[in-house]
């Protein structure tokens, strides 16, 4: 790093990261200049920083605003809808970028993702991970609230852990749930909250089951890590689950004293694992 | 095949399988003696045959009511809602069955099915096939229908057929919805019905999916094929799809000749493929 790395720049999508970042690059007496994104993310957040609204397909204005606000470094987090390709309808930008990247690059949940990077990293920005500006939101492993899982949800857990990686393999969803050994939903494109949304519905008898989210095999940690937080929580307790596991070191807990208090006032367990580790304690 | 095989012995789900086993079977001079499973199958359509209609505990009191009848062959088919293992409350007999077949069975979508398979079997019932009862079911490779797939289109099956069979290796669902290479959806428990019904809002603008449904690797060609119809069609629409994909000999299409005549009539393509064949001719 330089010794001044200049404004942090950041796209920004939906949720509560990205102001994360910005309050702690702020209180790490840093500038902060945004990008946020059009139908992610809601433009009146971001009124305390300089910033602009630009819709998906506008990369080459954003970039150009990047280099006239003198930023080098770049966070993207939150929230995204993924776009079709036909829907972007790319400036002359963006559409030289997609030239160079490629269609190919397009297949694949992590498309997009990838190749943003790429081109960022390319026209000479760094991609710095959420994870280096806010501190500790990356759990280690352990429990993180008052509950732990049983046996029976830990069975749950273990199936979850085996349809999550046979899913992210594809490069399809991050999670998936799991009760009773039944897999009651796995997710595609729908996010998180759908999922769970759906689950409520799908619930069987008896003991509820548990959400698992992991990070994806080949995911690029610097800008795509999967994310959990208090609205998970609600969405796990209203389709009756009796907890979450996530990947130690590899899933972001936004504002993790609300998201442990919700889980414990729920009765939910929160588990950072280690996905080899846990299949290696646990018996089939 | 003994000389006289005897009545043929119905499991039935919902749907309109069943049904058509039925028909088969009277055209073909034999007898049907069907256990109608509570909660899937309607009762009031089978009102024209012997049967019984039992909740899915009673497997005990299913598998005498068979023998009292002189079963020996059985067919099971239509649609299932699988319970969680709390929720089945076994009679005495389905409980020494599943100590018999053990807890384990339970894991896995297929882990039901297969396990009442085996039990059949153990117990010297032959499990017949519904494709060896309703000819025609399973189409040959090629276009049932008057549209063909685009090459945008066949781009969606070729990423289709990989994270279906990346589920399947998990024993989770058996299709996936694919729209210019966004997974827009993935079946868990919930049944290609409510799948479709989702992608529906998930649409992205620009040339419309896919919906792929193929065989499970591992699954049980005589009790568990994917199955489509008029249904799925009119769902496949909905959802804003230009076309279904099927494995050739291994989905069966339900009244076939109602579901090219719907697929035609809002212009969606219906393609049987050898999925390992498809992969070959196509180019990434």
């Amino acid at each position: 790093m330089s010794p001044d790395p200049g404004p942090l720049g950041l796209i920004a999508g939906g949720g509560q990261m990205p102001l994360r970042v910005i309050a702690a690059a702020q209180a790490a007496g840093r500038q902060v200049f945004a990008v946020v994104v059009e139908g992610w993310a809601e433009p009146a957040d971001f009124s305390h920083v300089p910033h602009v609204v630009v819709r998906v397909g506008a990369g080459g204005y954003a970039i150009e605003q990047f280099r006239a606000h003198g930023v080098r470094q770049i966070v993207m987090c939150g929230r995204a809808q993924r776009p079709s390709l036909m829907a972007i309808r790319p400036d002359a930008g963006m559409a030289r970028m997609l030239v160079r990247v490629g269609i190919a690059a397009w297949q694949g949940d992590d498309g997009l993702l990838k190749a943003v990077v790429r081109i960022l990293e390319e026209d000479g920005f760094e991609v710095v991970p959420s994870q280096a500006i806010v501190r500790d939101i990356l759990p280690e492993p352990g429990l993180l609230g008052a509950t732990a899982p049983g046996e029976l949800a830990r069975g749950d857990i273990r199936r979850g852990i085996a349809v999550v990686r046979a899913l992210g393999a594809a490069d399809v969803g991050q999670c998936a749930v799991v009760q009773q050994g039944l897999v009651l939903g796995v997710e595609a494109i729908e996010g998180t909250d759908a999922l769970l949304a759906r689950c409520a519905g799908l619930r069987r008898e008896g003991p509820g089951g548990v959400l698992v989210k992991l990070v994806k095999p080949g995911q690029d940690r610097r800008v795509d890590l999967p994310t959990i937080g208090p609205v998970t929580v609600a969405g796990a307790a209203g389709a009756g689950l009796v907890g979450i596991a996530i990947e130690a070191r590899g899933t972001i807990v936004v504002d993790r004293p609300a998201t442990v208090a919700a889980a414990d006032a729920a009765g939910l367990f929160l588990l950072a694992l280690d996905p080899d580790e846990f299949l290696k304690e646990t018996t089939p």
